[in-house]
């Protein structure tokens, strides 16, 4: 795999940067579950924003019941109002908004009501029992974070902050995959098994696309024929938003890809010094990306993870100790296939085709360009699937 | 909250575990994405399942070769068929298969071809640059497990092992959400402020449904009226597989979801030793599971997560050490939200209420019935949200 122009994935990134920015779009807040928010959301109130009671019980001033015990209750009057007076004290349900002059509630464990008194037999600091405006969140607070994946936690937080709409990244990639050698998976035949492999390459997209929220549309198979592919791509880049064209991007004399991303349009990235994913393209046709990927899918979904997913959103770290050295070649920043629990265990399976590496995988490590690799126990930052 | 029968998490679990068996449905393979496989899927054959060239170059048999140099080239015969003899060499691509009696491929630029003849400038070991039958999986070996979460990944190892059609887990659950304190978020209003509160308990349930690929159906807020809350009960539990009611569920007042419950069926749990969650209860309504779980959504979140979530898929496990020490009671499970980077922070948010205490989270840290608690450094098992 002889590339002339390989560049350093940091000059890489700064390329793609430039040209790829997703839309954004408006969406109902049901609708934003399992989307990358497009904006930092703040809280326009305090949650809760009025002061509730915590228990069942009475709401009280604390003083009123400064020194009560079993053996010296403190007597109230019941009242029936928004707020209270010295010596009064109102019933009170978890989450009843507390009354004006209130500062606490006496659970109704400690209580005894008798007509229209209350005997409390215990005493309470001030605030005892109450929920307090702001508790949960502060006005202005910064909820979620544009490039935040949105989540069922998310989705009750700004509910109860009264958020109905959220913007969210949105897009839509065309998908066209190429090679002889491939089928669709309704074409297979396992007992009829020959030199053909499925198109697998679909399915890892729609699920990398899918975990960014993004839709997709898929152009087929198109066999090594450079006419064909550019056929299908001057259709396809009207359509969507982005392309992702996987397989004949190296240099061999199939490899159509990369040729015809060249005359269709600009190419701005041929190879980049990453492992696995150096035969990764990066061409502009009609001013959109179109991401020219490997078809081997632990290549596919590196180029995918390093040039796509990391600029619209981040994984979850963890930092533990190798549990075996790893080594690298200064200038290439290497992605290592990883099993996580209490240690860090590089996988030991090879290839870039070896699909069920990543099935084995809980996540990733980056050797970054400026390092040789790193030792038995030291530590490293794990990105998780 | 003084609940009579309380029984372990251990009993409860078995309760539950005998009345709630979600279906199992076939689903077309794309369609298996995000939801939880119902199945051990095994691979029917193995992957590759030719053998076929990783380079573009020549295939050959590795002793034809044997000495060959930039000094000393051997001279190959170069044919077109599906099998080499002695001395002859096939050129091949990445991706095609070998041909009979080749057991490797020299790279193209270790060769020359002149007319019907290749000139070998390199020795190869025997399976040099072959993808190997099986390299990637063996035929007979466990892919999925019932249980394990569907990814993109898997739809890629599984499309090319031909697999079209998967078994999944598959269940419709009504929500039911009960309080005067809840409006529906239309009925928000920022500019008028009352004592009323979002119902954010259904966005978090619908994340989290939606997490087990499962489906839902909203019945709405039911004010804390009895009577009313059969009425929806009775109408629900006929079009769902499963109810889910929030609020309700200790033993106040106008606690009416589990006396309503029980006298609709079969109440089989009320309070359990678990800290959140311990106003949990469970029972049988027409003989299907109905789960009454706290208005709280941290209690809510806990109370799903031991008693549905767990049940049907396994969330990824990290081990660290803990930052500060945590204590908990003999007999009681506690769930402790905490963050993780390199050791295992707990949150020191406290309440039920505190939704922020999720989204500050990055999952959870069980304290077993048997253990009192954990000291500083003492390395923990950490759940993934």
């Amino acid at each position: 795999m002889l590339i002339k122009s390989v560049i350093s994935y940091k000059e890489a990134l700064e390329i793609v940067k430039k040209h790829f920015k997703p839309n954004i779009s408006e969406v109902s807040l049901i609708n934003s579950l399992n989307k990358i928010c497009g904006e930092d959301i703040k809280a326009l109130i305090s949650l809760p924003y009025f002061k509730s009671s915590a228990m069942d019980g009475y709401a009280v001033r604390a003083e009123d019941v400064r020194g009560a015990s079993e053996t010296n209750p403190i007597i109230l009057r019941l009242v029936d109002k928004e707020e209270i007076d010295e010596g009064e004290a109102k019933k009170v349900f978890t989450g009843s908004p507390l009354p004006e002059n209130a500062d606490s509630v006496v659970m109704k464990e400690f209580c005894r009501e008798d007509n229209e008194l209350v005997e409390v037999y215990k005493t309470v600091f001030k605030g005892e029992n109450v929920r307090e405006i702001g508790e949960d969140v502060k006005k202005g607070e910064l909820i979620l974070k544009k490039g935040d994946k949105i989540r069922g936690f998310h989705l009750a937080l700004l509910s109860s902050l009264g958020v109905r709409k959220v913007k969210v990244y949105d897009l839509t990639f065309g998908i066209i995959n190429t090679g002889d050698e491939l089928i669709e998976l309704e074409e297979f035949n396992i007992n009829k098994l020959n030199h053909k492999i499925v198109n697998s390459n679909l399915f890892l997209l729609s699920g990398l696309i899918n975990e960014l929220g993004f839709n997709y549309k898929y152009y087929g198979i198109v066999k090594d024929d450079p006419e064909k592919l550019k056929d299908v791509i001057k259709k396809a880049i009207d359509e969507v938003d982005s392309l992702i064209i996987t397989g004949g991007t190296s240099v061999g004399e199939r490899d159509y890809s990369v040729k015809v991303a060249k005359e269709l349009g600009t190419l701005l990235i041929h190879g980049v010094n990453t492992r696995p994913g150096k035969p990764f393209a990066f061409s502009l046709i009609k001013d959109k990306p179109v991401f020219l990927l490997s078809g081997y899918p632990v290549a596919l979904l590196t180029q995918f993870e390093l040039f796509i997913y990391r600029l619209i959103t981040k994984r979850k770290k963890v930092k533990l100790p190798l549990s075996r050295g790893v080594a690298s070649e200064l200038g290439r920043l290497d992605l290592l296939r990883v099993k996580v629990y209490d240690k860090v265990e590089p996988l030991r399976i090879g290839g870039s085709g070896i699909i069920s590496s990543l099935i084995k995988s809980d996540g990733y490590l980056l050797i970054p360009e400026n390092v040789e690799g790193y030792e038995k126990g030291e530590e490293v930052e794990v990105y998780l699937w």
